[in-house]
């Protein structure tokens, strides 16, 4: 096992109504910017609610953040946040309106371009505090300290990470989930898949409870998965998909293991060029990029197949093929399709999303840092 | 599953040489008092890496903190605490050391008697703040907010709660458990062990993810358990170990879940009558338990049994037979003997300890709270 320094100070205040409790976790006499999306939080009730538990807080609203949030959105919030003397964030939605918010916590009060935050890795020093209302789980964002946000006007998708943007609470309230649409859940239940095999299928380094904690929450997103697509109003179902995508990003299980997190990269490239949801990508690379790395994968891949499939054969490539055909077939069972020409795009787009891989710097990707701008080529070759 | 609220605000440092963060991790200026029990972290070098540490930092010891630390060893340092202006406490050592430091934290600063914290469950209110070194994996204090003391002059060992005394930080160094003597590792192991089945080994609530990280310590220390006694030099094996005992009681398997804890009840009374280490106590009350227990735990006994000890019998009762005896075993293999007997106490310990039971108000245990007292001296019956 590795060293590792790890702490997650979000308070996660889980189950069926707990959005009433806002009004205790928001500290007494804040400034309170409520922030979302495009309105289905008004469609389903849950605008009502929180706005019911805002009362007594001097408060506002700021709303149209995209999936993939813009930073030119964001920054007219961040303007207003400065504007109004905002002193504590709100976001109410999915991973894009609590990614955006954090970026927003961190830009309102950054001295300088805050576009360096996400462009050149400039340190965050001071961001506003913020708890979290999650309608979607998937992300993962809801207790962590990681913003992916995107600039539209030069296709960049990029990412920041700070301590000071971890929301100080989450509220998870599975039956805000019930009405979300089909592809909404395929994709949360992807995009948290793919969490935990990035901090998983690396290779050994005798960590054996990090791998039990990876396997029990693949397990969990196996096992309910398909049930929140065929039984949307199964409350248990809900909670449990909602737990396990929270744990799959939370830091714990990536703690004294190496991670790999090249799947996300490239995948960004694909959403930043083509605007595919981020599961979309995953489940496109994630599984080519598992045959072409099966070499440097292949203690952690023949576990995976063992334990998480069950797989059984004496053969250990037919075990990696089978436990990465498993995969696939999970995700296209979810619907959502794992490869680039379900979503009409074509061959002509490899050259193009390498040539943005190279010019984002994505040039040592994986776990060994050997995931070049040639093996991402082959990579997308295979997810063709 | 059940609704939940959860947070967990230590930081884990965990790994190799990572005894110098101590002075980061200390806010600059504090005034610190160092505990620690009987001197052992002299004799393996622990104690001379903290006070290198300290360098620059004001600071004074405390020593002699007893194994089941006691009230009025405790009251004399909260005395000295206030006397000489403490403003951060560094424990450094194994439960009991910890656990002290935790009430001292909160005794000296509480307004009343501070024994009405344990015998009255009087609200503490405020704490002094503390960060710990942990040299013996086994309670999970370094990042909960649990706390046991023991009163020798009427035989009581009590308990309290509080988010207050979280330490802020736990260095959690693998490395310094390597001169532990065997039957404190035995003890860790065994300890961890029950603390995850008082928080699994209940009724199902559907909380696939919860049972799933349970299984996965249950299974680490039964893997590295019997290791960390034969290659005591082993660095993973001591990390396994370690980052399993912290995981078992940080709170987060027990979220959303119901709980027992009737064994460590029913262990506490034997401690504080007959003076067993803790760990020997469960080991003798877990199997007479869940063997009394058997029909209200009997499908997650089942579940135990066949994911955790791989069992495949047809018939049920078999099948749970075998799952308390395996756990018996696995204590004896620890070199933890399982029976009262083995400790010299005899048939008419169980008057006395029932007797004990019901003037500590422990009349209803367990997770349906069905264990009466009468109960109890049944369960403490099939210990003998």
């Amino acid at each position: 096992m590795h060293n590792f320094s790890f702490q997650n100070p979000t308070r996660i205040v889980f189950g069926k109504d707990q959005l009433q409790q806002i009004s205790k976790l928001i500290p007494p006499g804040s400034k309170v910017l409520l922030t979302y999306g495009g309105g289905s939080i008004k469609q389903n009730g849950v605008y009502q609610q929180v706005v019911q538990a805002l009362d007594g807080f001097d408060w506002q609203e700021f709303s149209g953040i995209e999936p993939n949030p813009s930073f030119e959105t964001l920054m007219r919030a961040a303007d207003l946040v400065r504007r109004e003397k905002i002193d504590f964030l709100l976001p109410v939605g999915g991973g894009s309106v609590i990614d955006g918010t954090k970026f927003v916590a961190a830009a309102a009060v950054f001295d300088g371009d805050a576009w360096d935050i996400l462009a050149k890795g400039a340190k965050v020093k001071a961001a506003l505090p913020l708890g979290c209302v999650l309608t979607l789980p998937a992300t993962g964002t809801e207790s962590n300290g990681n913003s992916v946000v995107t600039r539209y006007e030069t296709q960049q998708k990029l990412s920041f990470s700070s301590p000071l943007v971890y929301p100080q609470f989450a509220i998870l309230d599975p039956t805000v989930t019930f009405s979300l649409p089909p592809k909404q859940v395929a994709n949360g239940v992807v995009d948290a898949f793919v969490h935990v095999i990035e901090q998983y299928l690396t290779y050994p380094v005798n960590a054996p409870l990090q791998d039990r904690f990876a396997e029990g929450i693949l397990h969990t997103l196996i096992e309910e998965g398909p049930k929140a697509l065929s039984q949307p109003d199964d409350y248990d179902v809900r909670a449990n998909v909602m737990w396990a995508a929270t744990m799959a990003l939370n830091g714990l299980i990536g703690q004294g293991v190496p991670q790999d997190w090249a799947t996300h990269m490239i995948g960004h490239e694909i959403t930043a060029l083509y605007g595919l949801d981020h599961a979309q990508t995953l489940a496109i690379v994630l599984p080519a990029l598992l045959q072409q790395q099966r070499q440097g994968k292949r203690a952690k891949l023949l576990q995976f197949g063992q334990r998480v499939w069950q797989l059984q054969h004496q053969d250990e490539e037919r075990l990696i093929d089978d436990a990465i055909s498993h995969i696939r077939a999970f995700f296209e069972q979810m619907g959502v399709p794992t490869r680039l020409a379900d979503y009409g795009i074509k061959a002509d787009a490899v050259d193009k999303l390498v040539a943005a891989l190279t010019s984002n710097g994505m040039l040592k990707l994986g776990e060994h840092g050997d995931i070049t701008p040639e093996v991402s080529r082959q990579i997308l070759q295979r997810a063709l």
